[in-house]
């Protein structure tokens, strides 16, 4: 089945459409939808909500080129969020265009553009992709051999596959430090990276550190606060953002903070967290070794919950002196930002949800520090409706990213595709994996989906190369993380074809010696130079890094879609089986334009009908048409 | 096109897969999926999202028939709104199963089951359909005629048609009083009412009563608060219940609060409006005789907007002795509750949006006075959302029910089919059609979907007799709203096939000497027998009451569903024009049992192959088949 889309009439947030900038509460923002001339479109309104009331426009012509008509309407920003949509009349009668598509009977807004008076992610987001670090597994330093084992620690080589299961999971511990990251910084910087991510750096009882036993003092492991220092001052050096890896909705059960309110239930930790009976309506309590049952994340103990409904828990993590939020962003280490472990339970819990008011807090403690700094989510599910409230920026787009991206490429029944799910991975047409990722890119703003962190895998999943089966494949689902909206986020190794079958086995070391581990090598020369290029490519273009987003034809096997922005038009076809290629429309040249090849083989030709598109596959394309 | 949707997993709230009564927090719910033998799927889990968090569970066997497995699983209710759905396994891949369909893809939450610990509407809603009454347009007593006009108004002859706009629509004055509505309870009770609901009784300056002037008395010209309580005593002696109709977004600017805030800006009442300053950010901005600018309905200077951040708001609309809402549900007038007039816009405004606390007040607010007491909102557009919050019991389901109906039954091109769009009705697909009921619905817990008021039409659009076009085209309507999920509301005048073009033209008087007016008759007696048996017949049926909802057959002029219950399953057949027919399996009929035909003519045969379902059309069917 095929869907050719571009005679349909299209909107999408971007600057084509909308002007750029973060509209204030009773601003007017016109709206552009471009209405091809063929489409049998006759006139169109603006549906905007207002105070929970819709309010209708009509759009008045506002130019356009011989192939489209461009309408534009008013929207008043009279609330934080304002949906809107568009109705479309013509014989047949009216449609409705939002941002999942055109639909011919009535919908729910869910589906509408959003205008929004928050501030989106700062845009050095956008400067070059993010970059994720486990520390204990990126590099050691020569200081690294010298520190001793900790109690719970099992000593790894740093060749050795990762545990996938098991004790070992957690306790392994290869010993990657801070220093560590700084010696590799070059290789970041090859990379086209911008923003160096680092997974949680407090001490803990495992390899993770999500389990946090402080939030006062950098893991000694890792070289301390010193190193850490020095660790942000190197990036800075070159250039480059660092952000931080915060766990809000739990510490570790060995924090000091927990460990004062077990031992005293009078104390004020003893108030900053959740207590609670345990049984089958509340399976998520765990119980204290003095009988206690305390609310932990999944049930699991060494991770109780934070209370927040409790002040002493604002005041201690984020709004007193040396709260944690604050106090990283501040010299010496200056941390750019803060991306949210579990955001998506923080401060839920029975009857109480506090969920949007501490983002909003975050994202505020956040400004102070720093004007521009970034808050980003851990929500591996739906988070849509946590992204409308003004606290995160944006969030770790699995839902609307990965998990479409890989149910389109991964081989049927893998079983570790359908990460998360007790069935074996399905593979998807492309008509699947698009409608997947429309409905969750339309139901928040476009500055929040241009600001996603979109993933082709990370610490909590199995790697890419894995997934797909093949590097064909791996070079499909690469190329579309490099030319879709979003911040392109990589987990250090994927650059190098690195390979895991679940989020454990996944955290393989980087093979700086270019080595080779068992059956094969563990840094792939080619695939490097793949995220090279795609990297460069997608900043030095201002339509991948900033345009819209318009699908052109959806086929079982491939997907065309265009990224516009008012300086250029960029093409990129994705195949990833033979198809029976397309034929698009020669007013997407612009004028005399030959296409440019950016990236990619397939083939791509102007002929009398129009563009025409081969159909190989499996198969890349980048092309700028405009 | 024909989808045939018997072979699907099924699943919905009612109680042959959900336990009956409202779950707490801390329960665990066992909740049960069908899976017809043919359907392919080896395994089920449920997906309930706990504190943010989807969790699975898989699903045991738990019985079934010869043609279904029943596959159950405990979800726990960890938080007032716990969302949930099902994921299935077998050849192929897995699939999702939501309020929405079967999904192979991934889908967001918003389609999801839901369990909720919200209190449902109370059950005596159910009992019989809701009857609208428009005060001045149903009946006039003999003292009506000793009324003095009042200033504002334009007196009409009852015969008279009524203006569609202009200024005459809102002060065309035909005289109407409560007295008359008790002289002509009989007519109701014959028609199956079980409640009656009146739109506005407050005194006002207009025909409508919408801009009430005093929330403290009944309007004189109505009879008063004597003739009020009359009416409730007569009404509640009938064994009817009342309802009342309240404006929570404003008053009337001739309100006695709007006065003396208007005269005194250091008033209490000053604080009870909205005040700001119009422009074009802020179009819904009046201007009052001395230049302070207010909020107000639509910019509607007659309809000053309350503020609900205001705590004196709060005092005298619903938590102060003498505050309307408790007021009128204790004696002497006794009303079983509260429809809630544009409660979509109730205090929502530029950065505040209290309507959800203000809908759990007035829920609150009612409880206090009548522990069964019903609270349903007026919300026009997507009320989805504001479902979830625990106050509005129900809505006025224009979105869900009313204009998907008309969709598909208008005629193409219709002028009043898009009531409230600028453009021509259009004529849907029946898989619009219920693609667009399904996307509503889902999005609400079935406790909210078991409740909601559904409509053909009310004093607020034009008639349905008008919007069809056809005597034939009504009585599938009919039976659609009277076999529908949900509560069946009746604008009065539909039952003896009312006609008009819009909201104020369809305000007609009930012709109670059944004479003629202009071109034809305005009492049509088969009309109000079809309404009388229909009625009759969903009184009577468990399944037709309180049974679930599973779409069996969907083709664009016709729709197959049953409706079933642990003691019934009751089949619908809706035909707007000829089509195919289809075949339904046998094992619908439960054992030896045949057909019973409930209602309509639509053929029906049990055949070798099954149950034949003629292809008839226009055409009716309701069937008992188990």
């Amino acid at each position: 089945m095929t869907d050719h889309l571009l005679d349909q009439p299209h909107h999408d947030g971007s600057a084509l459409h909308v002007p750029a900038g973060t509209p204030a509460l009773g601003d007017v923002v016109p709206v552009t939808v471009r209405v091809p001339r063929e489409s049998g479109v006759d006139r169109v309104w603006v549906r905007s909500v207002r105070d929970g009331e819709p309010r209708l426009v009509e759009a008045r012509d506002d130019g356009g080129t011989a192939a489209e008509r461009c309408l534009t309407a008013d929207v008043v920003v009279h609330n934080p969020v304002t949906p809107y949509r568009f109705l479309l009349d013509g014989p047949g009668g009216y449609r409705w265009l939002d941002g999942r598509g055109v639909h011919d009977r009535e919908v729910p807004d869910a589906g509408s553009f959003r205008l929004t008076t928050h501030a989106p992610a700062p845009s050095w987001l956008g400067d070059g992709l993010v970059y994720q670090i486990f520390p204990d597994r990126f590099a050691r330093s020569a200081a690294a051999a010298d520190r001793p084992v900790p109690d719970w620690a099992v000593p790894a080589a740093w060749d050795d596959e990762p545990a996938g299961a098991g004790p070992l999971a957690g306790t392994q511990y290869y010993g990657g430090d801070l220093d560590g990251v700084v010696e590799h910084l070059d290789h970041l910087v090859a990379l086209g990276v911008g923003t160096v991510y680092l997974t949680p750096v407090f001490p803990g009882r495992s390899n993770h550190r999500y389990d946090a036993s402080t939030f006062a003092a950098v893991d000694p492991l890792l070289g301390g606060d010193e190193a850490y220092a020095r660790f942000t001052a190197a990036a800075h050096a070159r250039g480059l953002r660092v952000m931080g890896d915060i766990t809000t909705n739990h510490t570790g059960e060995d924090h000091e903070w927990f460990r004062r309110a077990l031992a005293d239930p009078t104390s004020p930790e003893h108030g900053m967290y959740v207590w609670a009976e345990s049984g089958p309506g509340n399976p998520d309590v765990a119980t204290a070794p003095d009988g206690q049952g305390y609310a932990s994340w999944l049930g699991f103990g060494s991770l109780p919950k934070l209370d927040w409904t409790a002040p002493e828990t604002w005041h201690r993590m984020v709004t007193g002196p040396d709260a944690p939020i604050g106090r990283y962003l501040r010299e010496p280490f200056g941390l750019d930002g803060w991306r949210v472990d579990v955001a998506n339970m923080t401060g839920r819990w029975e009857d109480t949800d506090r969920t949007h008011a501490v983002a909003r807090e975050l994202r505020a403690a956040v400004g102070r520090e720093r004007l521009d700094g970034a808050l980003i989510a851990e929500h591996f599910h739906d988070a849509t409706t946590d992204l409308l409230a003004g606290g995160w920026h944006a969030n770790m787009n699995y839902t609307g990213f990965t998990r479409p991206a890989w149910s389109w490429l991964a081989e049927h029944g893998s079983p570790v595709a359908a990460h998360g799910l007790p069935v074996a991975g399905a593979r998807r047409p492309g008509g699947a994996m698009v409608a997947a990722m429309r409905d969750f890119d339309a139901a928040v703003p476009w500055s929040v989906t241009a600001a996603q962190w979109n993933m082709l895998g990370s610490h909590d999943t199995p790697r890419l190369r894995t997934v797909v089966g093949s590097d064909a494949l791996a070079e499909v689902a690469t190329t579309l993380l490099f030319t879709y909206p979003g911040n392109p986020v990589v987990f250090a190794g994927d650059e190098v074809g690195a390979t895991g079958d679940n989020g454990e086995h996944a955290r393989t070391t980087m093979a700086w010696d270019q080595g080779a581990r068992g059956g094969g090598p563990r840094w792939d020369a080619s695939t490097l130079e793949r995220y090279r290029r795609l990297s460069a490519l997608r900043r030095g273009s201002a339509a991948l890094r900033d345009g819209g987003m318009r699908w052109a034809v959806v086929d079982d096997d491939a997907v065309v879609f265009l990224r516009e922005s008012p300086a250029e038009r960029v093409l990129v076809v994705l195949a990833r089986a033979p198809w029976s290629g397309a034929v698009l429309p020669g007013w997407l040249l612009g004028g005399d334009a030959e296409p440019e090849r950016l990236y990619g083989a397939v083939g791509l030709a102007v002929g009398p009908e129009g563009i025409e598109v081969s159909g190989d596959g499996p198969a890349v394309g980048v092309f700028r048409l405009a």
